[in-house]
């Protein structure tokens, strides 16, 4: 089977000019087959308070009503997917920015109600993934780039979580290609102390995340992302990668960030 | 050669939810190879006002400045782009939305200034028209949906006329397909009398164009459209209509609006 790399960029860099122009030159030069999935970044918050429309929360979660739903598809499908596009055209990488509804890639159905409406966000429908969608456009040499932004089939788009929309893309895809799933933001990787940025760890294997965890050595932000890869990686992903965005040209000879492996 | 329908879906109808939502189903029905170019509507206008940004206006013409552009953007091409998309999938449209920057298939250049700035308003380069890319994603069986944005091919995304966005993809497209050009909005076709719809007039041949225009027959602000669907034929298309969005189903019949031809 062919290789697959499947690229997740975070909010952080979205949200600083320099470093997402920076990170984009070097996705472009990153040779094979690849995708981009991008996080959605400050600035819709920033646009929705321009536009009067208050972030809602309820117990700390942020809830996604009509008007922030309307909000999130305008910049995160729209400003920020088409300027990313425009950017990685301009070096040559002839990427095609797409959400879950275009070419009916990505279904999600509306989170169920619990104990909290969360709104219209949308957890993605596994099985519904067309992969040979995706496989079209790779073979026409197009680059798919997705925004976080998912449907129901059914009219309704939906809020969706990008670093799930990555993880998902990946599994679904290892039906056709041998995947890796990378993860950059605006750390070195899985730092053995959170306040040392040199303190990377080269490889975890599943095995040793648990005991990890119970030492306490992985930062608590950090554990759902790992456990989210792990998650990949037990469904058929070749190996996940986590490091900063400016240290991507360093993935071709693996040495980026931490990987992480079965 | 196969047939190629190319429809034009104007701003009046986008800003009508229950009209935009009956021409979705009926272009969803519409069968064979087909594309829709969309325009924008003033949901641009409404959102600019909410977020405190004035509409430039010089001369009577729209300015489009940069943070201007970036809400034509987050409108056109994420709003409204995908929310049509996603209700062309609910009705088995497989559709997959697109700006001009996607897949680099429709470059432009920032408009020379003249007497006039316009500012980030882009003029289409016609031969940059990637009409094989379009090809593939036809052939993948995908529905393109366009937004009126392009690029430059250096990064900088440009507002872009969507009428001009209908007939430069018609006229490139000649090379491949025999296309047709129709343009959807909210009159029932060219009329004899603007004030009777029952008025229309069936067929317009280019030589008559010359003589209805000299005999002010036609209202005004339909000689530029007329004028650029002329140019259009005389560019290979093989026909173009022009006539009410709820009336498309009628195409198939050819019952539909005005038909101009050669």
């Amino acid at each position: 089977m062919s290789v697959l790399n499947i690229i997740k960029i975070g909010g952080n860099v979205i949200d600083n000019p320099e470093q997402l122009e920076e990170f984009l030159e070097k996705f472009s030069a990153l040779p094979g087959r690849k995708i981009l999935v991008h996080g959605g970044g400050k600035i819709a918050t920033r646009i929705a308070s321009d536009m009067g429309i208050e972030a809602k929360m309820v117990e700390g979660r942020r809830i996604t009503d009509a008007a922030m739903l309307d909000v999130v598809t305008m910049v995160y499908a729209g400003l920020t997917n088409k300027n990313i596009v425009a950017s990685l055209q301009k070096h040559n990488c002839n990427a095609i920015g797409l959400c879950g509804a275009d070419a009916n890639v990505i279904k999600a159905i509306k989170r169920p109600v619990k104990e909290i409406d969360y709104g219209f966000v949308g957890d993605i429908l596994a099985d519904s993934i067309d992969s040979l969608a995706i496989k079209k456009l790779l073979e026409a040499e197009f680059i798919p780039v997705f925004s976080a932004i998912t449907h129901n089939g059914s009219g309704q788009l939906l809020n969706t979580n990008a670093d799930t929309i990555a993880s998902s893309l990946a599994v679904a895809l290892t039906k056709l290609y041998e995947v890796s799933l990378i993860y950059c933001f605006d750390k070195n990787g899985v730092l053995l102390d959170v306040n040392d940025d040199q303190s990377v760890i080269e490889t975890i294997r599943a095995g040793e995340f648990e005991r990890l965890k119970e030492s306490k050595t992985i930062h608590d932000g950090m554990i759902p992302k790992l456990y989210n890869a792990f998650e990949a990686i037990s469904r058929g992903v070749s190996n996940v990668y986590i490091g900063h965005a400016s240290n991507l040209h360093l993935f071709q000879q693996r040495k980026f960030g931490t990987c992480l492996i079965a």
